[in-house]
């Protein structure tokens, strides 16, 4: 147990140790920080902090997070419409547009299927997907899910509830390990595996 | 360069891998970590800095954080007033008190002499812990300083500044390894050090 000289800075320090992958010595360590700095840095990180979940807006098109109702992708006139990837997470967009190697637009399933964590379908924005494949605007769609049993599972879920749309599938190429997470992903690596992506069947 | 589908978003981490040993990478993870929670995290850490720079005081005896005028290891009846402690930081008063082998009080003095980083006498609270010196309570004054070049350096000149006066001078056992930092010392090696304090003198 730790003895701090002031509820404030324990009250912090609890806080801030609440972050993953933070203990209690970094957190400690970080908010001694704050404290030597001038006060503009800790009030602007609580500022941007309180910004973060009060101002932030989900895209109502793609699930991405968005400052507007529909988010830059889905609102720019360069995207291509017609191509459609399908992603985990936010991150995975971030992931992709650092490559900068695609110019269609996204959908964020939000998690991938999961029988060991309880994700099912219904968690996942399947309808929006639905929807989204059933406009006509979009004639690819692109799985570009994490190369893990899971992702499989859940490309090849996708997959066939889709498959009977006229639609081309296809699947980011495989030129990351087997086992890895897209986040992780180097950039070359992950630019040349959606540049290179191969059309998607079931027997893949 | 990262692609944020959010200015809210991109400030928050800009904000974030302000803290020292947390780069983009990190402070991206903890951004969207914070998104993915409920509001009350988010919102309870915001608070916690920003009450961490407008609610803190530094106590007028020992220089430690303290929520009120006095901090609560001056203020205490139970510690013994005779024994003065002098540490170069909040986090070394913190790293003695988790040890509960001491019952005396402190004097913090914001740092070590370092010549190679500018910090001379004048930076450093030496007058206030002449001050106590000098006040007729104190009799003994325990250095607990860095097992390094500088920190002798800083109980060397405290020593002779103040060796005239009717105190006893000690400093904790180098049980610690020569070039160790207090902060970073285990809570048994630091408390017997403390305990086992030897004399001080020039010849150490």
């Amino acid at each position: 147990m730790m003895n701090f000289p002031s509820k404030v800075l324990e009250k912090a320090v609890e806080e801030i140790s609440g972050l993953p992958g933070i203990g209690k010595k970094s957190a400690t360590r970080l908010a001694l920080h704050l404290l030597r700095q001038s006060n503009s840095q800790a009030l602007g990180l609580s500022d941007a902090l309180r910004r973060l979940v009060t101002d932030i807006k989900y895209c109502k098109e793609c699930h991405n997070f968005s400052d507007a109702e529909i988010c830059e992708i889905c609102a720019s006139e360069k995207r291509n419409a017609e191509q459609l990837c399908v992603v985990e997470d936010v991150r995975d967009v971030m992931a992709i547009e650092n490559t900068q190697q695609y110019q269609g637009k996204y959908l964020v399933l939000g998690g991938k299927l999961s029988p060991m964590e309880g994700i099912g379908p219904s968690q996942l924005r399947i309808d929006s997907l639905e929807k989204r494949a059933r406009s006509g605007e979009v004639k690819e769609i692109i799985f570009a899910l994490s190369a893990t049993m899971e992702g499989d599972t859940t490309a090849y879920y996708l997959y066939k509830k889709l498959k009977d749309l006229p639609l081309q599938f296809s699947t980011i190429a495989r030129g990351i390990a087997v086992g890895d997470e897209l986040e992780y992903a180097d950039e070359v690596s992950l630019g040349r595996s959606i540049r290179n992506r191969m059309p998607y069947n079931e027997k893949m």
